[in-house]
């Protein structure tokens, strides 16, 4: 790795304005995730492929796993100050730091992947994401969907917003300040830490991804509860760019990243998608143990009257958030007005329950 | 156009094998639609757009629509015989004359837009294509998604399944047949005289695509109501290639093609989505007279079984139809068990009913 950094800063020493067509160029990607992750990991190393064949090997992309930059959870900055030219996590990530961050990557009973890319893509998403990241010397673009994550794993069943209360449970995000807000003590682990914690009963409960993800993890061997999902609907992972570097780029390696960043990003959704399916017919066959459940009514409106109450908060405070906010709320309400009467009524005559929609 | 074949024979008399790095390449691509036609017509031309950019102007593609080449539903043999280098049309067009095309576009009771990528990409639907489209010198590739297209206009509402039994209908496909085993009375007809006919009652119904495309088509003003879908849950458009073109080119530009494909396939999906959720806006708003139906359970048991008795007569007939009519149906029972506690109970949770899912 030092070797490009060093090859970068000569760039930057010659005064180059850009680099010119015949150049041969390495950027370094700096990523989250642990030494081959499955789907996650999987995403960067198929963009560094599909750079390396889009642009005939002119450009290749270094991925480096956490494991070698060893801050899983500081890529922002990373990229920020070009000690790497590219970046793959979440914007969630950030929210701590640069609040409207959070917008970006899913929010308790938000829009599912197709709707999120739709208002990426088609509404005012992509805009609003570089309002936010611009003055941080920063693009983002959108980094590949897990499609709806479960509500977690729980030892023991939830009948009453009681039941809930007072539990340990791992869950990050905004979906913890949440469940924090409905009495639910969350924290958050190292996940090396996870399934020992459940296990022994230092916590209650935990949310990882879903079948996909979750199957490894063997969480269902000692927690049999598993929530069907409220609080991330679509998670959108992230590609970060340092400003100066791409925008030193010749203009076809420019559409070269951005266009193989957008099919990696649409093809993760589907590859989890893929996972999920496959991984669930495997639970349902060798763990009959596991019990599907939905929180009962009373435990949803709690939820989502915390979480109108936390959004109203953070619109308050700041212009900008209530600007995303509204036009996520204002996005959302249109396309799920079409997925009634599309997919879920089409889910539904599959049933043959003959459901009027008037 | 006539310039670009002579350049195509020009090569192909200098008994080239392939183009080398240095040459600026034009490829033609013959669509199925007008010119201008919103959403399919956008799509090819951000394909060509896209190719411009990621090959840096080393390869071009011109578009010629409809009204050029004249042979709307002629795709499959132009590119076959090498007249247009690539196509865009749907693969359920050549049902008649390659009966194993028919599966690669959308099948009645069958997988919705995220399942079908999964099994494109995932599963077998790739290798199960290219071994329908090989032997006719052709590849072939998913296109766009139209997402969950409605069930049709009606001029009266159906309450039985004798209400259906008698109706005339547009509906091609095999929707067509699945309908017409059924009782209904099933046509094609241009798309220029469908208006004209559902108003004069020369049709008593018809479908169309969905509120992307159906409201310019002001179908509703003379039939009120609108059933939800069953029939088309995620019709694939289709890029077609000729073979011995699409070999002779550099792999850096066949790369650029075949990701070009994927992403403004996957685009398409998004554009129709958020296309559909605007129209049904402005629908719901501007014309109160439209009633959102769905069949009742006894027309949705009738189609169901009809649509089961045709594909095992296609299976009996033919080894190849019998494996991808099991490749198909083995996915989609995976996918939507996934499906059942994933994206359908996140909408169940989103009205709070609580239920449960054992």
């Amino acid at each position: 790795m030092k070797a490009i950094i060093t090859v970068a800063l000569v760039w930057v020493g010659a005064l180059s304005p850009a680099w010119s067509e015949s150049d041969t160029i390495q950027l370094t990607l700096a990523e989250s995730w642990g030494e081959g992750a499955p789907v996650f990991g999987e995403t960067t190393r198929r963009f560094a492929t599909l750079v390396e064949q889009l642009s005939g090997g002119r450009l290749s992309v270094q991925v480096d796993s956490a494991n070698v930059h060893g801050q899983p959870l500081g890529i922002f900055d990373l990229v920020k100050r070009g000690e790497y030219d590219l970046g793959h996590s979440a914007s969630y990530y950030w929210k701590d730091s640069v609040p409207n961050t959070l917008y970006f990557s899913t929010m308790p009973f938000g829009m599912m992947a197709v709707e999120r890319y739709a208002w990426f893509y088609q509404g005012e998403g992509m805009a609003l994401m570089d309002e936010v990241y611009q003055p941080h010397n920063l693009y983002s673009f959108p980094g590949g969907n897990t499609g709806v994550q479960m509500g977690g794993w729980f030892r023991s069943e939830i009948r009453t917003l009681e039941d809930l209360q007072g539990l340990r449970m791992r869950v990050p995000g905004f979906a913890g300040e949440v469940l924090s807000e409905v009495g639910v003590e969350t924290v958050n682990l190292p996940s090396t830490e996870l399934f020992d914690a459940l296990k022994s009963g230092e916590l209650d409960a935990l949310e990882w991804v879903g079948p996909s993800l979750d199957l490894d993890m063997e969480f269902h061997s000692v927690a049999p509860y598993y929530y069907t999902g409220w609080h991330e609907p679509g998670t959108e992972l992230q590609f970060l760019a340092n400003r100066d570097t791409f925008d030193r780029l010749p203009e076809d390696l420019q559409n070269v990243l951005t266009i193989a960043m957008r099919t990696v990003a649409y093809d993760m959704w589907i590859l989890s998608h893929h996972r999920s399916a496959v991984n669930w017919q495997q639970m349902e066959r060798e763990y009959p143990n596991i019990q599907v459940r939905s929180f009962p009514p009373e435990v949803m409106n709690a939820l989502r009257d915390a979480n109108r109450r936390l959004l109203a908060e953070r619109a308050e405070q700041d212009p900008l958030a209530e600007r995303i906010i509204h036009s996520l709320a204002d996005y959302q309400k249109g396309t799920r007005r079409w997925i009634d009467i599309s997919e879920r009524a089409y889910l539904g005559n599959m049933d043959a329950q003959g459901n009027r929609i008037e």
